[in-house]
């Protein structure tokens, strides 16, 4: 015990006199594993220490074992940032490289502009910015925005216009029109920027795609936070055009962040209501962990593409918390109990306008029983089984795509689950 | 060296007896750091060991530091669902008498119903039980449950009915009736029980309280609950009672939790569309902590008490993450930037139907400029003032009351920062 203890210690410190020393008395040190399963290559992988990772390996050490969270000490270094170390520990197999600590901005969540939204009752600022020949339009169809690609990498970018380019279409009487906000940025202004706005215009591939919930994510993190944006709000817009509370035709207001009942006798003009502004849902999304904290649950709707497994989620209800929402969904859709829970990160998602609220969970009971109306089946996945679909080896299922937070959650937890 | 390695090993096995002995020969053990800075405490948290956490803080260990990922012991302890450690650790001492470093349960954030939405659709469960003598029924009117009270300690109770004495009610045509689920603990139904229950219907003083923000405060945790359920969806159906897409009529479906246009040639009539199901406003509600850590913002609004200053609140708008929407809020309202949010805890708010999600931000500016439409003041308040006006001593300003997530962000401040 206090050999192996010392040994350990030694390996963690970087004490390569004392490592060589200890095994030249006792070689069967060389693979004795420590508190959750470490082994004295973990202990130099995590803090970086080359050479006595060095030393280990040429005594022949297991460099293939994993510790109780079964991260190899290749896992370790990589997750570290340990590039040399994990190098060495790679050159003949390992664990799976890019697992990060801190979840991502979310793909439609950053924020480019700035909403100004005090502007939005600004009636002079809004009309003079309107016709300023520097003022952008993007253009929607059926809440498509207008694009050009996609390119040869799949990616494709929102095409821009100018006032001269959408004046007619701004008199229409079915045209919506929404403030989204200033460049955070202010780029210079240069004629060469403007020719390039310009310019795309004019390309021949500009369409509106027809398949939101692919199409959508093929944009750079800078559109999609735009896209998000106005989509909600136009969806918003293509759904609520009618006042809920008394059925009478409503009027835009406020930048396009307002619908108003012309009905003078309605109860919603009376005080500040909910049903003159644009609506956000608000779900759960959760990737649930085993008790044994080694193998997460994942489900899969019939809807989905062949082999996907996803995180469970659902709408949050009236008078409901956000780790209320999580214990119920949970039990419902997989009859598995859940106790602690834990928010990770949020994104926003605009089909129509869901704010995701992404969460970890520690399950208290482990036995499934699917409810088929939501999901087809759910299973636990072993932590070894997700890595090896995110790395693209031994797939024996798929994760959703990174644009998603599903995906995001699950590679929070490959990461974070090495320090629980 | 070797010892502190031995100790942490122990604390780990929750070996009570080596834990002492190591302490005892070397005290300053005690808040070593091992592998990824946790400390014996969080490795004794981790694997729920109650007795080695009790006496490593018996001995005055520093519960309050935090591991290479930020996580303290009793993240450690709350994330792995070992509640008897968690509870261990957000009680004893620490921050200043009387504040939790456990932020509480929230105001109408109890769950005492199963609200068993499987069955919203199951018409003959529904059938059944509507008549059955066993079910209970709460009255609302204008939003306003009917309650029995206040008792001389300011507090209601919910006024409880049997089917026999609502079923003329539930026959005209303006009664909303919605199903809001079964008891989890299903008391035994003594008839000493129920000659409670029908009591209450008899007492003289039942009435429907005219002031929502306030007397919606004065109920036990199990009935604000209940309360906040039901008053959310009941102010859905009374602002929308008609179809937003069309303007039509609608009909009420699945329990109370949906609307159906009665336009048989509605948009909204082909797949599931969000104009159906009841309404969830997600707000974000942010205590901002200066940069010296040892300060926090609080504004006023024109309509609070005099004297009252609170967190400052706003709505997430479409294609807006948590954070970001905090951002904004804060730099709208107060012209101070803010750089990291950390998500504490969130609260059902039934007025009508809010989400309130609840944030410790951290500024990066502190220059202050209000926005005289939304507050009428902000300031800095140095925590001393802070805890003053908790304790009701050399009072300069006071805090919204217990039951609202403001109140519970400011204690929880005030908890986790007196380390710092
Ligand atoms: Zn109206
Ligand atoms: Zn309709």
């Amino acid at each position: 015990m206090t050999d192996s203890c010392l040994f350990l210690d030694a390996a963690a410190r970087g004490d390569l006199v004392q490592v060589s020393s200890l095994l030249a008395l006792g070689p069967s040190l060389l693979n004795r594993t420590g508190h959750s399963g470490w082994t004295a290559l973990m202990l130099a992988a995590r803090n970086g220490h080359y050479e006595v990772a060095e030393a280990l390996l040429s005594h022949g050490c297991d460099k293939f074992s994993v510790n109780n969270s079964s991260q190899s000490a290749y896992d370790v270094a990589a997750f570290w940032g340990h590039r040399h170390v994990s190098d060495l520990l790679g050159r003949t197999g390992g664990g799976p490289p890019g697992f990060d600590l801190h979840p991502p901005e979310s793909y439609f969540g950053r924020e480019t502009l700035n909403r100004l939204s005090a502007k939005r009752t600004d009636r002079v600022w809004l009309e003079v910015k309107q016709s300023d020949p520097d003022t952008v339009y993007l253009l929607f169809s059926n809440l498509s925005p207008m694009v050009s690609g996609p390119k040869e990498d799949g990616s494709t970018k929102l095409c821009r216009f100018r006032y001269e380019a959408v004046k007619d279409l701004l008199q229409k009487l079915a045209t919506v029109l929404v403030f989204l906000g200033v460049e955070r940025r202010k780029k210079p202004s240069s004629s060469s920027d403007a020719a390039e706005l310009l310019k795309r215009c004019g390309e021949k591939n500009c369409c509106f795609p027809k398949t939101p919930n692919r199409d959508l994510l093929r944009f750079s993190e800078d559109e999609a936070g735009v896209v998000a944006q106005a989509r909600s709000v136009l969806a918003w817009h293509s759904r609520y055009s009618f006042c809920p509370t008394c059925g009478g035709s409503t009027a835009l207001e406020e930048g396009g962040y307002k619908r108003s009942c012309l009905n003078p006798g309605c109860r919603s003009l009376k005080g500040v209501h909910n049903t003159c502004y644009p609506r956000v849902d608000p779900v759960v999304i959760m990737l649930v962990i085993h008790p044994d904290g080694n193998q997460c649950l994942l489900g899969r709707k019939k809807m989905f593409p062949v082999g996907m497994f996803s995180c469970l989620a659902g709408f949050i209800e009236p008078g409901e918390t956000v780790e209320e929402a999580v214990r119920r969904e949970v039990e419902e859709e997989s009859g598995v109990k859940v106790g602690p829970v834990r928010y990770v990160s949020c994104q926003p998602w605009p089909m129509p306008s869901n704010l995701m609220i992404g969460c970890l969970a520690v399950a208290v009971s482990t036995a499934i029983k699917v409810d088929d109306d939501e999901i087809e089946e759910a299973r636990w996945f072993p932590r070894q089984q997700v890595i090896d679909s995110f790395r693209g080896t031994r797939v024996t299922f798929t994760v959703p795509p990174r644009q998603t937070i599903a995906h995001q959650l699950i590679r929070h937890w490959i990461a974070v689950n090495s320090n629980l």
